[in-house]
């Protein structure tokens, strides 16, 4: 692992709420590091920049490989930005480790975008666990609020698991589609359709104008046979021409009736103040597991003791109680 | 909470291998107790049947409700049980929570198969979270397997969660589908497509025999664009009426032919060895998280500070610090 060097907890900070770009840039940087030594001060930045976050408007896209993202984010950005908002992109791709680094591709593919000096944009580092980029995603948001960004856009792949993590984290949950692909090659499903405020038919030009209508009336019929949801929210199904620029303020709009919506019945604070909750509770989990897992006689009585487990000759529910116990009484021997 | 009697460790396991079915329930009624006293004792019947599970055919079935599973399972499981096998059905309805209880429902859904002395069908309870179900259930897997049962089949609604569970404890995992209802509708996503390793359309009889054949091609020609399974299996696509008792043989001949194909190259092996360590993980993050949960330091401190978590004005990761800290701590003075 390459060792860059650190600075104090206060420049970050300063940096940050200055607005300083290489600082922000290097601030997510050391949150996104996995050595030990970095977490503590990575912690400690995000703690002091927490009463500066939270101005932003926190948009999640989703939607599988092929449906357009990035021209979709590019063209819509490029929208927000002429209308003065500063705009941080920050996204996720779990499968960037699998097929291509993620970094140069994405900043390629949004070309005009990441060019343009009223918007940051940040991928998500290849080869970290989808927890941990999820996690880091989330810090990395509230970096970007304190340096004044006051949209947010969070890319993530139509997969699944991702997705509940970005949801997690966002005001709205803008699901991406094409007319006529076929469901079971865009990968939908239900769970997701479900957590979505607008579904968004991109690729509405040319010929295939008709089947994206088309496309959008059913779409429509099937979203009211979801449960309503707890905000009053309905859904709405949208279509769009990224590449053409068409459609993409209407987009917008739509969401800012949907957070003027959600502020008259104070929605977005209520969600807010629950995904802090979820927030704690995802953190205490990793905590109490990174250090049972880093503790080495653990360590070394999983090791001693799997090939038993594996072969079905021991129990896991039974070393797994052996093995908390003995983490807590050794704790307790310290 | 009903107090019930409690057998001794050896009553359960005695029972257990003799095949008494009211032992083996009063032993999953054990297992799936939530009364802290219960969960030793219900650790320790485990640990004993363990080393005489294993030997059974493991399927699980998923799909949407209305897809015809219990109607599934009913007409397969009838061909199962005249075919001399010891049939055992478990099901894990998340839902059922909030819907009906699934108890009776179940029980009436299968009338014919319930009623059959050859098999054995065990509803999860109603209002048990999901993990916890799923947890329950591989270890009521493991009852029936010592109690005699050669085939066990364990039925799941599709909606996602509760599929990655039971995929996690199976060999072979049977994805029921209707031809034409859409799949948006059916809810089915990408991901469970992948983990299974049969798609079976129901209800292909009477006026929707076009419709089942057609969807099969369809479903044939989208499982090639998935990539190739680690095991070497292709998924195949198959049509039935298990009302009408049409093409379940050639569903168990599949099974078998999977079983065959999987014992030549060790996977079913290799596979359940895998299972058996991702259980071992699974139960010490639950156990680390209910020792946590359940100190009454921590319950106080997290009561005392979740309202500054929810109003953004502590750090949600600072506070998981001082908590986890604090417990380990807190343990440590003991």
């Amino acid at each position: 692992m390459k060792i860059t060097s650190r600075l104090p907890v206060e420049a970050y900070v300063e940096g940050i709420l200055s607005g300083d770009r290489v600082i922000l840039s290097r601030a997510i940087t050391l949150v996104e590091s996995t050595l030990p030594q970095d977490q503590f001060l990575a912690e400690n930045v995000v703690e002091k920049i927490l009463p500066y976050s939270g101005k932003s408007i926190r948009i999640g896209i989703t939607g599988v490989p092929g449906v357009g993202k990035s021209t979709f984010i590019e063209g819509f950005g490029k929208l927000l930005v002429e209308k003065g908002y500063k705009l941080a992109v920050l996204t996720i791709d779990p499968s960037s480790q699998k097929s291509h680094g993620s970094i140069l591709g994405d900043k390629t593919r949004m070309e005009k975008l990441s060019s343009d000096k009223r918007a940051y944009i940040r991928p998500s580092p290849a080869g970290v666990s989808l927890g941990g980029v999820s996690a880091k995603t989330r810090e990395a948001m509230l970096l970007c609020e304190a340096a004044g960004f006051n949209i947010i856009l969070i890319e993530t792949v139509g997969v699944g698991q991702s997705e509940i993590a970005v949801k997690g984290m966002v005001d709205f949950f803008l699901l991406l589609m094409l007319a006529g692909a076929g469901d079971e090659l865009q990968g939908i499903k239900k769970g997701i359709i479900e957590m979505c405020d607008a579904l968004v038919i991109n690729k509405a030009d040319g010929e295939n104008i008709t089947a994206a209508k088309k496309a959008k009336r059913e779409y429509t019929n099937a979203l009211h046979l979801f449960p309503v949801k707890e905000n009053g929210w309905n859904p709405k199904v949208l279509t769009c021409s990224a590449i053409d620029q068409i459609g993409l303020s209407e987009i917008w709009q739509m969401i800012e009736g949907f957070v003027d919506q959600m502020k008259r019945i104070n929605y977005l604070d209520i969600n807010r103040s629950n995904q802090l909750e979820n927030w704690l509770h995802d953190h205490i989990g990793y905590l109490l597991k990174s250090s049972f897992y880093e503790n080495e006689e653990i360590k070394s009585s999983l090791t001693k003791n799997l090939s038993e487990i594996k072969a079905g000759k021991k129990s896991p529910i039974g070393l797994a109680r052996e093995l908390v116990e003995a983490f807590i009484d050794g704790i307790s021997r310290k």
